[in-house]
């Protein structure tokens, strides 16, 4: 960490070699297969200003027209995919007097070619835009893009040759990269055709984040979050059952802690693997969930007790957190996720998430045979509860609140209902009130929207949770999703919360639920 | 050549495979050494529009300040170089959560660096610009650029990293490369200092041409152009006496013709050799003179045998040209080169270019004792010479004419003069008239002003050739020139035949001649 210097004061990272070394046993086999583009499409921006196909063209393998300065063919490779571009140029005409200046543009979604780049204005950085500038001095020329992309258009403009000489593209194609085996997902029986496709886009997003590690995102920014670790891995559990890559990350987290111990937000992967500076309560605490998950599913006692401790520091270090009235404090800054709602306050929900997690937490202990963690663990689960029933909950509204100006989110009644602060009854009455009075700081990620789907199944609201897959999910297949995006919200499809939807991600970890719920409840 | 299509008709290369495989035996080693930039400048365009240095810092090897978003340095080489460009760069900051995103712009010329490269609408295609866009996934990384630039100064601009870092440059450094041994080179002794600085850029000027054969100029066009050859092969046999490269370049040219066995203006060098569409009378003929100039410095009978054949075609062809009148036919279009000059009328010049490598011929028809090609050339000196004095000459005027409307030029009278077509004493008066008259279609390249300086050397002139060569070459080196350029006004240092000084070539073979006049003629 010597070159860094980070926002958390006295920032150094906690090394477990022995974690380490276990983890990097576990690096999987990146699985190989080539994709070639099937048509030419040309785009337009309609009066929405949404980027449309308006024309396509058969390309069966064959080359492109010839092209000549300030001209452009868009490949479309049929789907989603994540990899290494290859394509050969050649020239036409005179021998080429002079380099050729060509302009690579790739986009998961339509709005990324069609945009210009440098009219980008957006927060993030502009580094993430998938746009390469190449000369190429010696014709003909295979080009192999050396950076791995998330993409299923890719246009090629020709940016200058000579007046002497023209280009033409062929044997154009993408090596594609997953360590997801899709041989090992069953078959879906007996649902319906618009569920059957958004499983097989859930498991196509899955499959597409499922690299050296779980991605958040392919293409941005390709890093292991524990919040979309633990959702990629309830999704891996009922289709490609990789436990191992499970194993990895949940050794990662652990062997690479930030002060005290603290599992960070996330982990970078390359050039070594290191813990980010970031750390937010609510990620923290899905260690545990993450662990009591890969329990569940695998029965894997070793695992368990190698870990236990790591877990049980999460819940200690949250615990710390508690305030005099036995509710977490609220804080300024990013210092929990919940959601990407601007207006959010997180502390209700966070409130939720530490009752939610310090009860998988005593599970364990209980596996464990650990009285004393028992415990302490029973006393902050009940004083957390007693304290948000009494201090947060508000019988006049109905709904829990948050922050000193008592916000009502979706997303603390959501956290609320899966920390099972309420009884089942209750649980289902809350629910139902929240459809119903629809309180005005709602949700505006597919990962919040997940745990809502969640709260309403294991509440009796099997046909709500159903209803919420098709019109959530499956509208963005209606509105041209191949893999689930990071961001979604039904009433502005160009939203971002970076200032320029061309930087979203359309093929993001936290989106991959569906298959989960799909295969696990209600098939 | 299937690929291509050309603008000569019926086009195709012939190839004497003999010829082309001696020349790929004489491929040269290339030379390399590393070079490290020892300043960091600072640019500002003055009052003038010339982009001038305003701010220098000794830069000792070690690394950068620290670069953000938007923020750029620019390193300075010290001297011209042509190879390739490694450097490290490493994140500052927290781990970086986004991709670095640079620009590298590597300039001959100050202005390649000050001018935003999209502001470019000369017709030479933009391609050229030595400009590349890189992103970089993974940091630190190290950069090896694996083109190969000709420049002095390097800008890194930081288009974006992220909030959460910056970055540092340090291990910069450049490959050079070059087939040209400095150590060949004897040490100039006897001349005043102003004479020996414009030697040394001369050789360095031919130094940075060498490479796998001799190019025109390293940064564009990169080829084997004959017209440029032939000064360099001069230059050479005083300089580096890289005889073999000549002879390579040689076999080459006649290994690789056009239709009819013509000789091309120029040769591409990859993916394969090959012959340009490009046919320019005054070119082709200088093949004639490079194999006479190879001759009279290594009296190698067995090439000058092997390779007559060639050169003796090249004058069949061009005597094929003349019309009735004893006169080259005059033509539309680029049918010769003789200079950039574009109001210049070429045929009297190319009267004088045909008379004087008739000549040459002659010479080595003689050596070679072959009667029949003598008696030929003799006829076509002579009829060609007579008709020069008869059609062009104009006796009121003082000077020889050129084309339909009369034309009086600078690179006409030359050519005559070089042609000897009158006696010494006339054209002395020729030369005088020149400078007195001063017609206004005048010379714009070195390479023209080098035959003014042969013409004036060889008629009693030699103090107007020093003058000229320190008025000319010596003020480049005032204005700041490393090498010398391939174009020159004194009196419009901004100016283009492609419309825009950012695309000229700041280091160009055909410039390199000051040292060939003052090692021949001047020590």
């Amino acid at each position: 960490m010597d070159e860094y210097t980070s926002s958390i004061e006295n920032f150094k990272m906690e090394v477990n070699r022995n974690f380490v070394e276990k983890a990097m046993e576990l690096e999987p086999l990146i699985l190989k297969s080539k994709v070639i583009p099937n048509q030419i499409v040309r785009l337009e921006k309609d009066v929405d200003a949404n980027w449309k196909v308006i024309e396509k063209e058969n390309f069966l393998g064959n080359e492109t027209r010839k092209l000549g300065k300030g001209e452009a063919v868009c490949f479309d490779f049929k789907s989603h995919i994540v990899g290494y571009v290859t394509f050969r140029v050649k020239a036409v005409g005179s021998p080429p007097d002079a380099p050729a200046y060509l302009r690579v543009k790739l986009g998961e979604a339509l709005c990324e070619i069609g945009e210009e780049s440098n009219t980008y204005k957006g927060w993030l950085s502009s580094s993430w835009i998938q746009e390469e500038f190449i000369h190429i001095d010696v014709l003909p020329a295979v080009i192999r893009m050396p950076r791995r992309y998330a993409f299923r258009y890719m246009e090629i403009k020709v940016l200058d040759t000579s007046p002497k000489y023209k280009v033409v593209f062929e044997e154009i194609s993408c090596t594609a990269v997953s360590s997801a085996d899709m041989n090992k997902v069953k078959t879906l029986g007996g649902v319906d055709q618009n569920l059957a496709k958004i499983d097989e886009v859930a498991v196509k997003t899955l499959h597409d984040c499922m690299q050296s590690v779980f991605e958040d995102g392919p293409k941005r920014d390709r890093r292991l979050w524990i919040g979309d670790l633990r959702l990629q891995a309830l999704a891996n559990y009922y289709t490609f059952k990789n436990y191992d890559l499970v194993k990895r990350c949940l050794y990662l987290f652990a062997g690479l802690t930030q002060n005290e111990g603290r599992v960070g937000a996330c982990l970078f992967i390359e050039p070594r693997m290191i813990v980010d500076d970031t750390a937010l309560l609510d990620y923290s605490l899905f260690f545990i969930s993450c662990l009591y998950d890969y329990y569940e599913a695998t029965g894997d006692e070793e695992v368990l007790k190698e870990l236990w401790p790591v877990a049980y520091k999460q819940a200690e270090l949250a615990m710390q957190e508690i305030g005099e009235e036995g509710i977490i404090k609220d804080r300024e800054g990013f210092w929990a996720f919940i959601d990407w709602h601007k207006d959010l306050n997180k502390q209700g929900a966070v409130q939720g998430v530490l009752i939610y997690t310090l009860k998988q937490a005593k599970k364990m202990a209980e596996v464990l045979n650990l009285s004393k963690e028992i415990e302490i663990l029973n006393q902050y689960i009940q004083r957390s509860t007693i304290a948000a029933l009494e201090k947060l909950w508000d019988e006049k509204e109905g709904f829990f609140t948050s922050g000193k100006h008592g916000q009502v989110s979706w997303a603390t009644q959501i956290w609320m209902v899966l920390a099972d602060v309420f009884t089942k009854e209750k649980n289902e009455a809350l629910l139902d009130r929240l459809f119903e009075k629809n309180p005005q700081v709602n949700m505006v990620t597919p990962y919040m929207n997940h745990y809502l789907v969640e709260a309403l199944i294991l509440n009796n609201r099997k046909d709500k949770a159903l209803e919420i897959i098709k019109n959530y999910w499956g509208q963005m297949i209606q509105d041209g999703a191949d893999c689930f995006w990071e961001l979604y919200n039904p009433e502005n499809k160009k939203e971002s919360p970076y200032g320029s939807n061309i930087i979203n991600s359309y093929c993001h970890a936290w989106s991959c639920t569906p298959t989960y719920f799909i295969r696990k409840y209600l098939v």
